[in-house]
């Protein structure tokens, strides 16, 4: 398992298991002179925190962060930065009855195939606590893309078959399912009642918008913008599709529709719509960019469920514990966290694009 | 742009602009003694060359490529693997009149923008005649995976509006769009004709079947297989959307219908269906991989379009020359390339996942 | 500073101060299986451990690992092992007088130069506690070696102008400063005596000799096994020079003294002798493998130095404080565990270099 | 052999074997905007272009680069360079008689280890004509790192056993050896055909002096600027030492004699010695970087060695064919083309290193 780096510039490694001692990452690469302070974290790391509807595990975290180097002062100093959250409330045993066998739509089998055994305290790596460390790396990148004047825009757009119909950004904040429509929020937290009530869970799709990014980020052509961004969203758990800007419509539009044309404001050159979701041949073209996950429902149900244990024979199998019916308001901030490390890796890389910067840089400094 | 590499371990660098001298790749860490010769690169090549109908350009490439090393007496050597196609036919006079232009839905802007300038000629690096270097390189990869039981099967899903309602395998060499389906074809043979006469342009969507993949191909968190089959495909030019098995589909349906069940089938554990695609955790399980990929319209379009020149006037711009009314056939192999390229490189990751394998390779060695 | 992380499939990533509030290291890529413990890493630490003569600093630390992830009932799992030190005796205060001072053959002033400020409290991501993470990252390294009949020697060759004069492999771990030479190791301890008597300091050599390393592994042309040596070892603070097998002494040879034979034994292809230092083209070619490190002298000095401070004045500076007034001795682990680090990781990517043996490996699975 | 890409943010693939069809380089990370011509590689090419005099190989080879791509209007466009170099006088008949053994000395043996059988034809991949990939893009390097007023002075300084006693630059251009010292030359002449009636040949050193450097480039602390150019140099076949600044010499002196005191000269902070050869910590101080390599001498001799073939015989080889005596003099661009791509790599790395410096990058853009 060596892919647990993300970035060439920007870099975060993660680590950590659902059961283990700790969570955590260490981020390389991060530019001196960042304030930043374990608020910084938490605030993002409070908003994955379980526990906090009726729609989420009752699991309890406190999930605090210690930073544990890299800042000095109050200030980061160039060197990595090392994150670190302990496991407090891992009741192991609660997984007892699931270790032997494979839980559909886990990576239960997956992992013993790939590894010969697996850690089967809950999902192990692959469990939801692993997005830990991603997202306490992506506030730190938040952070530096905000002095940029760059911000993020992440919210619940549907939640099974219930879709948002309008978009009330003061919302977002304002219900369990960060959605920004109420009178969605009030249908999706009907639909999940059916759920829960059928022992059954739901999936749903996440948007993020980020404003203010400069036109030129993206390295082609297999370190495009999109790309990345794919890379980063599609590697989350339980994401199943990515989509940029118009995303799967684009195939039915026909040229003329999905066109976005270009033209002048206040002497800038600006587009006259958004079908690219802010992407032209992999690289930011200054306008908005969005980009959509589509999320499956939470395997983990408490039904009986057909599957196969270790000892190679069929059984049904019942799944207990504490399981979110929906994963996907707590996988926004996920979203966004991985949106901003994709971002601020290729705004590095962008630096030494034109030769002209780079003599400018280093004959002014 | 040092993005042109694709890969940790089977690596692959693309380079070559639409007008350029020539274009090609480089293919390092191609495993010693597959056999190889220019005829197997050509096959795939051949697939995606334009001028095969009157749906694709008229621009006539020959397209042969010339492979320069790494290749001794009929089989790779271990070193890198360079490959060259020149270009013949480039008729540069034809984009004279877009030379000063940003054409709607192109990279023109976003290149002038990162890189202070541009080669104005066609698409420069973010044409389409760019992937010749990705199918070059894929088809080896292929080759590889050929030997190990794997194969692909890639083809268009829709044209348009035009969705294909059955799967005939046979049928997708037997039509100009690559599709299992021929009375599908035949819609959207017409749907393509209209599109001409409104001087507009289709887009569409693409499937790639995978089978014969061993369970525990993938490097979580971040080397997931499925991330590294976004990204694959998300950096083909025009990509906007990639899903795995259910895709965006997953996102509303309930966790009691998408959950993939295990059951036993001559002894070997096996899924009961396979809403995941064939992957779970970012692993195979050694089930069927399902790749989709949404194809933006070609951007190209005869018809007068509103957008502003690098003097910065508003201005109407009438595209001429020869362009596809629907690239999406052409893709068809390059997605099959890249995913093939994916999954070689996480083929060769996998071997060192488990110390007995390690142990084993060394002590029999 | 986004150099943190060293190697590609056998990864580590290193972070923490001198003077912060815990050292570490994330090995991902370690395979699953393999019997791990505190223990075996805690064995390393101990080498490099201060305190242990008169000779090394007399700060006290505890040094003591704590594995908070990747393992599962004693067993590697496959996922990133991240390992924890805390520093338990920082007494910050003794560098209180050289905070806004460039200390001479220190990295204060780059450090500056480059971040635009520093952690000045010891030699921050400078310091030889740095160290620490490349030891424990090393341990587990070695432990995969081991299993695959690799082993390690490595010594102190000379301390100052004191050089061995003969091998006595058990004699090692009999004196302080690792020599396989009693009465060297008696004229280092005179030279050390009046270095310390005009608060002085020494440099010295290391030497790493590499028994049972398989032929084959060295990834041509830029990952040679004796570039990735090179790299890491002068990555270690304080080397300056790096020779493999003659090093030096080989620009002086002629052709016919410097070329190794190749005879038969047993059967087996070996060489008559060894110049080369087992690596041929930089690929090992089954002998045992030489590595040599120059180790500068120990900068910090009690003499009163001249330099530079912040305000930009110029001063003489006493460096007060702990400090060792040869590290050579406690280097020789961390040339070890570089080493170490350096061979599994082109181990493993040795393993995909034959098509035979990737189908041999996929087809046995 | 995946290790044919050296850089990460200006990153070169080179390939080709010396008696393939060619061989070449891909350059990707240049900046947009160099003024690049085939001229300009072609320089650095010729410095190492065999028959320039008695001491190198008769091997007649034009050695004329061609770029294919990356270039438009005479300057770089950001897209990724490739550069091709036709083998011309390949005469594989030569090696005939070599086909079957194992060169003392050669990287034969090692790759038939590695890779199951080779490239007979000689050194394939290990031969020195690898090195043109490298100096052609060195070449680009040093034309970048011009711009920034960073100048490079490589020569010769031993072969065999004598050794240059003054350096006069102009000298360097005026004997076949590059040797700054007009009486050295002279006697290394001496030397070499005493070498060349005894069948001999032998080895040297190369100093690489690189000025104007400014401070804060390099990553610790693995991509440390002297790790880096460590691993750059030694990856040159025959090179088995390198050195930065006193090198070995470093480990006999004492903290007082190797230390580097600062000063001030004109308002600036400067050293007022240079033992550590413009390194420290990892990071370029501002003065003066020094590296030196040693060189074995040339595997290839007329006299017959003792050896092994392929059906394992013992047998004695008369190695025929075009060989140099020495290669030194023809490896002095090679080593001053490593270091030019070690420095512009670390150079962008450097960009990113101050949030101050990325905030001022973007805002001004």
């Amino acid at each position: 398992m060596n892919g647990s780096t993300f970035g060439t510039r920007f870099r975060v490694t993660t680590w950590g298991e659902s059961h283990g001692k700790a969570l955590g990452a260490v981020i390389d690469g991060c530019p001196a002179g960042l304030p930043l302070g374990e608020e910084d974290i938490q605030k993002y790391l409070n908003r994955r925190k379980p526990g906090q509807s009726r729609y989420a595990t009752a699991r309890q975290e406190g999930d605090c962060v210690e930073i544990l180097s890299g800042v000095f002062e109050g200030k980061t100093t160039g060197t990595p930065i090392s994150l670190l959250v302990r496991n407090t409330d891992q009741r192991s045993r609660d997984y007892g009855n699931i270790a032997q066998s494979y839980r559909p739509g886990h990576a239960d089998y997956t992992f013993d195939q790939k590894y010969g055994f697996r850690d089967y305290r809950g999902g192990g790596r692959s469990s939801g606590r692993e997005t830990i460390g991603r997202v306490a790396a992506g506030a730190i990148a938040a952070k530096i893309l905000e002095q940029l004047g760059i911000s993020f825009t992440a919210y619940t757009r549907s939640i099974g078959s219930v879709e948002i119909n309008n978009f009330d950004f003061a919302e977002i904040s304002q219900n369990p399912f960060c959605m920004p429509d109420a009178a969605a929020a009030k249908r999706a937290s009907e639909y999940l009642e059916t759920c829960i009530k059928n022992l059954d869970s739901a999936g749903g799709s996440i948007e993020c918008r980020i404003d203010g990014v400069p036109a030129g980020l993206g390295e082609p052509v297999f370190e495009k913008l999109d790309a990345l961004l794919a890379s980063a969203v599609m590697s989350i758990g339980a994401v199943k599709a990515v989509e940029i800007g118009e995303g799967i419509r684009a195939a039915s539009l026909k040229g003329s529709e999905d066109n976005d044309g270009f033209c002048l404001k206040d002497g800038h050159v600006i587009k006259t719509s958004n079908h690219a979701g802010g992407i032209m041949g992999g690289i930011s073209d200054g306008s908005q960019i969005l980009v959509r996950a589509s999320i499956k429902p939470t395997p983990s149900i408490a039904r009986p469920q057909t599957t196969v244990n270790q000892d190679k024979e069929e059984i049904s199998l019942e799944i207990k514990g504490r399981h979110d019916p929906v994963i996907v308001p707590r996988a926004v901030v996920v979203v966004e966290a991985m949106c901003a490390l994709a971002l601020v890796d290729l705004l590095f890389a962008n630096m030494s694009s034109q030769l002209d910067s780079v003599i400018r840089f280093y004959k002014n400094s």
